[in-house]
């Protein structure tokens, strides 16, 4: 085992419960329980709990002052009791009750398998001492299984012990406390609770109609109890139990099988070792594929691998959930999915794990019904996304950095392309892809206009919010109206694919829309226009601002905020960013200078764009510093925020600069072009690729590219030039 | 009496219960009680209550999403006790819990004493018949008293008619249901009642810390009861007795007098027929300055004469209390004071009763220090006043259209130097009036900003919403920095008169900020432009929008219809309609022309500047049936909504429609000008303005203007020309 898949207490500088909980968290996209002290004792700490993917609950959103169209519902997801947590019991002392000497001698996340390894020294107030291990796992094989193995090693004494988990739920720990930082969840909830057979209890929701079995199972030599595990213990003899906590959905009955069957056939089959191994097998495949390799940076290897393992685990795979903007890590955002998802982390599944991304993408055609009602409540046509949801209605309960963001509808689109571009699974788009950027397309239509812009008929998109949530309610977002302009040229495309779906008349709409598309220039300063009225703003006047004012957004009121130039993160420069080919470097130098000026990066989205195109633009030293910050976000808790949960949109930022910015990856016509832009600070870079079913293996270091095909798909040809690599497509 | 000063059941087309108390509501600025049924009968009905100006409750606003600098609490005005209301025991037997036979007879707002006469024939179900009738008013004299004189007559029995009133408080029928629309009150409160002496309680508000004493005294032949009425009736003998309502702030003790002794006298000295005669003293003082006689249409003289009523009774008169949008009329807007009291309703008082507008300005002093607070919240110098209050503390809960509303900082500004202009006070100004207006225009300086506007060095304000609540947070407001410009100017004024206020330093960078404000302009359509944006953004598709969906705000999400170009109300109109001698009339008719077409009048605020500049720019029709709409719009339940209260700006709008319409006052150089514009629908028109202590009568016919002083102030001249007539003042 290498060391750069273990991360442990020394790789992190931040060792407060709830923090710790956060980074050693384990998932598998169904559930994810934060990492909290295993063993509990007289003190109670952290924040610890177990989230189930898209298991949430519904409560009227309260307005000051209401209006018609606002969002009716907050949406928060569920923390459910920690299924970690363990009540050890040693002749009939309770480690909760006593204060006992436990001495943790090993804590690691195992990233290479997907488990948490741990061992502890412990000696009661008694004076029974025995060395405590355990092994833990949430399955990718069944997702509804979080498993242990216990082992008891080197006891001084004979006698019983006993291993509890609590699971009861509605206790007064489970709620957070309510904080004043709108990043975080604040939702309380209560679940009722119904016996559904001797080992399983239904928890219900009130109001979202939700349910789902809850239960736990003890093995001790094949034997099982539903209640605890029971150890009769012999002095200096190895002993070990398992457990199983079973969070699962009600199975659908099907056909073949009545569902409560398979359920009980699971439960009653359950092998620890088994799941072990598929573990295993699992992760191999994921790193096989997903892994990148980075020499020179033993810390900097680490971090990009918990990023990358994050990622993988925290993804939902059931195509009716998608990956919260904190994975199941924590209850940031109240575990709502968002733009992220799409712009952030999608392209490294695309590119690397696509029947994850046809997941994540079919979700969104899931959710695509209740996007066409809130285009209706708006009085448009097509469909509108929620700019934040859990079960597909907008749950955002401030429109202008909420629901105007409607970028979200191109975003969506977008990423739908790059899935067909990358994976060449034209089926997915005609069966499940291509209603979804109609029905974005059309959106564009209604909510847009044709307006006189500089003497032109030219198609513009008034009173939206771009992805600068420091700027709101703004004509023509350059970004908004080039990711439409995408949304809607793609349509086309597609259109054209499949006529049967469209008629000509919508069709040539869409096409005059996206050819007289009004892109903001501003002729004078030679850049990219942010929005129609950005550049005439006053600069926000950063040499008077102290350093603890940032965030902006918890210091000064919105209304002061919007009247300056300032970006709360990229937002120009997405577009040169998505569309490469469409700016020459000068272009992109020039609007990249000016917009780095007035960036606070208060967005954890922000530095992943910046460190991308500063790699395009031959800035290394620019590139790698942005880079290092993305890269390490959480590990070293650079916005001290991480105990609410991960920054999954900046992990998948980091994997962004890392392929699109050092590895250069760009398109010209259909080839695929690596380009070396590797920093000085990294002298090999090595990935893989997953290129329509071909698995071809990149290596960079400082004077080259290299590329390998390592698994054939359909017919591809690779080319090494100086400091580029590029792989033909024949059809 | 002149019919026209009575307004009667016959005089209007709603008779809901609800609609009935706004309109027939008794006030005298300090409190108000809704006309309800006087007699209590088993059927309950309506919506009755007393409101006291400035008694209000406090409750934290609730946000769906927080985030900094937001208002804090909501501010309601608290429904007390309907204080008009009685119940009536005969021998024993009360009307509300039987069915008696209950005929009004008369009912009647007198307008011209400021009372209510009313009188029922009345039979009980033990056959039991007698008259009933009853005289009552809010005391001018005593504005702590409300006080009624009830005389039985023609009774066919001897007995016991006693008469009680239900003063208890913390009802359940004091709530007013909880509805959707969003100008509507929605707090629910509670007091804490304790008993103060034998006659009075003490109703205590929680949050808000202000307490009121009530009670009551009832004298029959010299006698008080403090519970009740007793009457001895004797067959077919005539017996009066008399009520009195004490709704008191706890009197200040001063040096000379005790404060608890104060109110004792008052209340040991209640005469009700002396209290009459002051009534009767005031409104014909009132009346005498402050009527307008129009002839040919008597229900357009009635409708005037109850607007003038209406805004007479219940303004604010102790410089802590101020204006209320509904006055003391109804629950709407929450009792909150707005820019309506100095845009709408202070041009009224400053031309005829400079009292009561000089104790309004004083309130915007007395809540100054919660003025300057709030920049300094928002990191702005200066003061900014809060957009809706009672207490002074922004209670607005949605800031664009609320904080974002900061051209009231310069409506109060502007109010205070029409006040200086007409009456001549410069005590004031300098006393109570120069501080206001040099902390507002520091905030201009703070909030605003130099920057490029078509290639010079203009000043700009960004981020702000104009009158036009369908348009939000812009750039560049056109009234706003018009009206900031005059803030600006007035301060330099003001601080050449008092140098050692004002350093040189900032009256050189409020002379600098004035000169070069930026007032968008458009070349090609040669008009005002709203604000930056304005005319970039689509017409709204005025064909296509149903008739039942306007108001738009109850039927279209704000992000909606802020990306059209629609306004709520004249915006772009009311610099034009505040500075004529800066625009020409083809630059007016140009602006007319277009700003008509995007205007929904949703707001009442609306049709009475555009009856005005109809008016001066010889649209006479046009001026007239605007103008019918406005005068009328209470008694004709315009916008179907007087059950919450009179649109009080809008009968200010009224005053303004005639006084600066069809009389088109306004000024030369120092000279005031009357011009007729008098439609051809009225065939004469008169009043009295109060300039400088000179009471000037003016009438105008469809062919002339007189004016004749009536009584002399400082040195006045009139110049009577053929269709205008001149004030001249010598200083």
């Amino acid at each position: 085992m290498k060391n750069d898949f273990l991360l442990q207490m020394s790789d992190i500088q931040n060792t407060t419960p709830e923090y710790m909980e956060t980074l050693f968290t384990l998932s598998n996209g169904h559930m994810g329980l934060r990492g909290s002290d295993l063993i509990q004792d007289i003190h109670k700490t952290g924040n610890p709990g177990t989230f189930v993917n898209g298991f949430y609950e519904k409560k009227p959103i309260i307005y000051g002052e209401w209006a018609y169209g606002y969002a009716e519902n907050h949406q928060t997801i569920i923390k459910l009791p920690d299924i970690r947590g363990i009540i050890l019991t040693v002749n009939g002392h309770r480690s909760d009750e006593e204060e006992w000497m436990i001495k943790k001698d090993t804590f690691m996340l195992n990233m290479a398998k997907g488990l948490i390894e741990e061992s502890y020294q412990i000696q009661t107030i008694n004076g029974e001492s025995f060395r405590f291990s355990a092994e833990s796992f949430t399955s990718f094989e069944h997702s509804e299984i979080y498993t242990s193995k216990y082992t008891i090693s080197d006891s001084n004494f004979s006698g019983e012990i006993v291993i509890e988990k609590d699971l009861s739920v509605n206790k007064k720990s489970d709620h957070h406390s309510e904080v004043d930082d709108p990043r975080v969840a604040s939702m309380k909830s209560d679940l009722t609770v119904e016996k559904y057979d001797e080992r399983l209890e239904q928890l219900k929701t009130h109001k979202s109609q939700q349910s789902i079995l809850f239960g736990q199972v003890n093995l001790v030599n094949g034997k099982a109890n539903y209640k605890s595990l029971i150890l009769d213990i012999k002095k200096n003899e190895k002993m070990t139990g398992y457990n199983f906590v079973i969070v699962s959905e009600i199975l659908k009955q099907t056909k073949d099988r009545p569902a409560i069957n398979e359920l009980n056939r699971l439960i009653n089959d359950l092998e620890y070792e088994l799941l072990l191994k598929k573990q295993e097998e699992y992760f191999n495949e994921f790193w096989a594929v997903s892994d990148i390799e980075l020499s020179g940076q033993d810390k900097l290897q680490k971090g990009i691998r918990f990023n990358l393992f994050q990622l993988f685990q925290n993804a939902g795979r059931n195509s009716t959930t998608n990956f919260a903007a904190k994975g199941l890590t924590g209850e940031g955002y109240e575990g709502h999915y968002f733009w992220d998802t799409e712009m952030y982390i999608l392209p490294f599944f695309i590119y690397t794990q696509p029947d994850i991304a046809k997941s994540l993408l079919t979700y969104r055609s899931y959710v695509l019904p209740q996007a066409k009602k809130r285009a209706e409540k708006l009085h448009q046509k097509g469909a509108l996304f929620a700019w934040r949801t859990i079960d597909g209605d907008e749950a955002s309960a401030y429109y202008p950095a909420g629901t105007a963001q409607v970028h979200i509808n191109a975003d969506i689109s977008h990423a739908f392309q790059l899935y067909e571009r990358v994976t060449g699974d034209h089926q997915f788009m005609k069966e499940t892809g291509a209603e979804v950027v109609f029905e974005t397309a059309r959106f564009w239509l209604s909510f847009g206009h044709f307006g006189n812009k500089e003497g032109q008929r030219q198609f513009c998109i008034d009173g939206v919010t771009g992805p600068d949530e420091y700027t709101a309610l703004v004509n023509n977002n350059y970004y908004t109206n080039k990711m439409a302009q995408s949304n809607l040229s793609y349509a086309v495309e597609l259109a054209g694919q499949y006529p049967e779906m469209i008629t000509e008349f919508e069709n040539s709409q869409w096409q005059d829309a996206a050819r007289n598309m009004y892109l903001p220039y501003d002729e004078k300063k030679q850049i990219i226009k942010q929005d129609d009225s950005f550049l005439d703003k006053e600069v926000w006047p950063f040499e008077e601002t102290p350093k603890e004012n940032y965030p902006l957004l918890l210091h000064y009121h919105p209304m002061i905020i919007y009247k300056y130039q300032v970006s709360k993160q990229a937002d120009g420069l997405l577009a040169p960013l998505l569309f490469p080919n469409d700016y020459d470097k000068e272009q992109i130098i020039r609007d990249y200078n000016y917009y780095e000026g007035v960036t606070t990066h208060d967005s954890s989205l922000s530095r992943s764009v910046f460190s991308i195109l500063a790699s395009r633009t031959g800035q290394k030293k620019k590139a790698y510093n942005y880079f290092m910050d993305t890269a390490l976000m959480d590990i070293v808790d650079l916005q001290g925020n991480a105990k609410d949960g991960v920054h999954a949109a900046n992990m998948g930022g980091s994997w962004l600069s890392l392929i699109y910015g050092f590895a250069g990856l760009s398109y010209q016509g259909s080839d695929l072009i690596i380009e070396n832009n590797l920093p000085d600070e990294i002298s090999n870079l090595a990935f893989t690729l997953n290129l329509r079913g071909n698995l071809i293996k990149i290596y960079l270091d400082n004077c080259k590219v290299r590329g390998k095909i390592i698994q054939k798909g359909k017919f591809i040809q690779l080319e090494e030039l100086d400091n580029q690599l590029i792989v033909r497509f024949n059809k």
